[in-house]
């Protein structure tokens, strides 16, 4: 398999998902896996001044949004999701890509960049 | 540390998941991570007919299967997972495969291949 | 792009996260993010003797910890978890270390080793 297979994770608020999720599909993206998560930036330290009391950095709910893409260019799906998701206060998230070495779909067999593809 | 170590992500309906666990042991898997997560394929758009009414794509329940390996060949996982959650209707799900750096188990220390090898 | 970029995935207990929390502040990590899953170790094949009656090997419930790091050493990071989260005792988990292609900040849109820096 010679095909480049690449795994964008975004990890952000949930009140943006809808939207994004639509505009993804209008990029070309085939397919999305979603999960609920806790994050936390530790910048702070583990306590932070809060209303003048010391308080233990708490962990927000998330969401991590993975999108496996193969024809469709990593550099869209990044540009799509810093203009949906990006509202410039903190907290506004992060986007990790990773490599991956192959991918199947599971009822045709179909292997790489084919694992992919919707054909009806 | 020169170990091949691969994991393998398998995302899919929970149905058959006792059998492919108990077949996994078989094949000489040592240890799975198993987490709840929501999916779509967007193939048909954001909207599709449902009994005559536009309606928006869902996101259905799925299983996500994580199996780290060295020793067991990559491919005996990867056709195990076809055989048994393969149905033949759309939804069966699809399989990525990820490289890693290196493992660790944290009781022993132990690191690469030897971080997956059961030894009591 | 020429930042090294690595995510350390941590499966244990949930038992002593509030304490590896704090000392990763201290050694410069800027977040994590955190999610529960289900696992086992399938050493014992799929059933085994439990009080004289052979049961299905459960799924525990455990923590999975991931951590991006750049500019912090992979190294200490495992270091640190197989300090704290070792009790000697079965079940203690893995360190799963994967390479990253890229990260971003998405209020920023910082790329790389930056995105994962704090600047307020
Ligand atoms: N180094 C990291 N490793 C793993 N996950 C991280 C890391 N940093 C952040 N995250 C995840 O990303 C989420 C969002 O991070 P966040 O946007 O607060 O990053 P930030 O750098 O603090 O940016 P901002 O300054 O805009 O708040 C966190 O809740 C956490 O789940
Ligand atoms: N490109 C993708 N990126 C991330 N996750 C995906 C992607 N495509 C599919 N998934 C995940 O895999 C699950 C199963 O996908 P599914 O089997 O419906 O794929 P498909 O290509 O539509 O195949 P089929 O035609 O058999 O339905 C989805 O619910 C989603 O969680
Ligand atoms: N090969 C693997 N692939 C994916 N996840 C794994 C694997 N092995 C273990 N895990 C995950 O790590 C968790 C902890 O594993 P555990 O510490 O029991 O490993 P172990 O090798 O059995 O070590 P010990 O002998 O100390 O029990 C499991 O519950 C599971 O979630
Ligand atoms: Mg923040
Ligand atoms: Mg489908
Ligand atoms: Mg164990």
């Amino acid at each position: 398999m010679s095909d480049v297979l690449t795994k964008i994770e975004i990890i952000s608020r949930p009140d943006r998902f809808d939207e994004f999720k639509r505009e993804l599909v209008k990029i070309g993206v085939s397919g999305i896996t979603v999960s609920n998560v806790f994050g936390a930036g530790l910048q702070k330290g583990f306590t932070e001044l809060y209303r003048g009391v010391k308080k233990e950095i708490n962990l927000y709910e998330r969401l991590k949004i993975e999108i496996v893409v193969c024809k469709v260019p990593v550099q869209d799906v990044v540009d799509l999701a810093c203009k949906i998701l990006k509202t410039g206060k903190p907290g506004d998230g992060k986007i990790f890509v990773y490599p991956l070495t192959n991918a199947y779909k599971i009822r045709t067999g179909d292997e790489g960049c084919e694992a992919l593809q919707h054909k009806d």
